[in-house]
């Protein structure tokens, strides 16, 4: 188990990313650094009111703490009073353009350690897609690049993770999915250090292969008030996911991270309006109709 | 304990309180009302676009259940496997203008119930205030208010719930208060249940003489756009209160509750921006030197 080899693939996926996507934008990313009281700390790259992207962050953070906390410790009692680090880069996406889906990717390593005992480790990882104007060729491309980077890792993981993405990113509250999904995993140390720390290379990797063909065919389409207003409408229901739900979110806001780093997932503008639905036959009755369904994406949708 | 006088009360309440909304707003409340499956169900009165409200609603529920969840028996053991009955009214208003505040009011009921054994019941409830840009006299003003509805039923109460008020409405993840508070009470059973009920019924009919004289007095002020920019953004705090830390909320939400009438509290619009600060000396700065810290409302502000 190498850290300081996982530390330096995490910030240059970082560097990456960002660079590709302020290729896309053509907007610079600033840059925050910040330390955590506790121990850690991690780099902030954010852009607001970019000229693709309205709001979006990719941050690296690397966590530590001198013992874990119960909540990681009840499903692993063999790991109380251990000390831990946790490292990742999480990135959330929102583009102005509501016919180009917001995108979530997020991968991590845990590692808890304690005198005279191996390191206990383990990944997470995943990206997952939420259109507002659904397009099938998008999901399609989005869930074939997520096949193709778990490929050389066992033929039966896609799907595995694919439906693990539905059930993780689902609103119990609205009985309704977040978006068209994607993959999602954690607690992965099955096969050894090397061969999931590849794994999650290649996720990590994937991402601006999954994510960018999709927004630059779709940064540019026209779209008028009523378009922009049912991307904010559905924004609220990014918020209500990562506020309510997302284990994540609520770890760090619960447990003193930093506040705006992890709020940098949350849309820069936002509606909410009483039972609104959409109108029969509408473009936005299609969202919910054909894309927050479950569907074979790899295989087109079917 | 008389059930059905605590429901007619409850109804009463939000009729009252509609009734002067409306006169003050000029526009109707609309009515909905649903039955749930599990049992029960409410009335709920909403007003979107009005001409002095942007959003808001004034909620009637009685909701039941055949055993108490484990989360509400936690802490008193007493009570498993009984039946119960929740009743209330809880109420949000977003006004337009950015110099009226928010406001939430909530008062309730609790009762459980076994054959052959007495029911326990308990009352609960507060109202609390939230400027954009806060005014002292309106502070002071709904302070005194939530003081003289309590003052009959004990000298102490006032601080008390205040101070209880203060600790509830608090975004640990902020370290900041939501608003300038007010008062906030839960497990009322002591002296009867005349007397939790009047105290009850005295908090809901001060609501309209503490929060319509601030609104009537603001709504016409005038403001634009870097106003109305600022109350989107502090209604960012809004929403990550109730979304991650109010446990009416969450219980609501994580238990089969009517979504759209517990959304109700999120404002119409909303914008999150990373690490905004106000410019030392301006208005925006006032808001949070000068009134999200805890001060003596009820003596004017010391």
């Amino acid at each position: 188990m190498d850290i300081e080899a996982a530390r330096r693939w995490f910030l240059s996926l970082q560097d990456s990313i960002v660079a590709g996507l302020e290729a896309i934008d053509g907007k610079p990313f600033r840059r925050d650094e910040w330390t955590r009281p506790e121990g850690g700390g991690g780099v902030s790259r954010l852009i607001e009111d970019g000229d693709v992207l309205e709001r979006g962050g990719v941050n690296f953070s690397d966590v530590r703490g001198s013992r874990l906390p119960p909540s990681a410790t009840a499903s692993r009692p063999e790991l109380v009073g251990r000390s831990w680090e946790a490292m990742g880069v999480s990135l959330v996406l929102h583009p102005w353009n509501p016919c180009a889906p917001t995108v979530h990717l997020n991968v991590r390593m845990f590692v808890a350690q304690k005198q005279g005992a191996e390191p206990v480790w383990w990944f997470g990882g995943g990206m997952d897609l939420t259109p507002y104007y659904g397009f099938e060729e998008d999901a399609v491309h989005f869930h074939r690049t997520c096949r193709d980077a778990l490929a050389p890792f066992g033929t039966d993981l896609h799907a595995k993770y694919k439906r693990w993405c539905d059930d993780y990113f689902y609103l119990k509250h609205r009985r309704e999915p977040r978006g068209v999904g994607g993959i999602f995993y954690d607690d992965l140390a099955e096969g050894g250090f090397e061969r999931c720390f590849a794994l999650t290379r290649a996720v990590g990797e994937h991402f601006l292969p999954a994510y960018g063909p999709i927004l630059l065919r779709r940064k540019d389409l026209p779209y008028g008030e009523r378009e922009r207003d049912f991307q904010c409408y559905r924004r609220g229901r990014y918020v209500e996911f990562n506020l309510v739900w997302d284990r994540g979110t609520l770890f760090g806001l619960q447990s003193n991270g930093r506040t705006e780093a992890i709020l940098m997932s949350l849309p820069p503008l936002v509606k909410w309006r009483y039972d609104w639905k959409p109108a029969p036959g509408s473009p936005e009755e299609r969202l919910y109709t054909d894309f927050l369904v479950p569907r074979n994406w790899v295989d087109g949708g079917s």
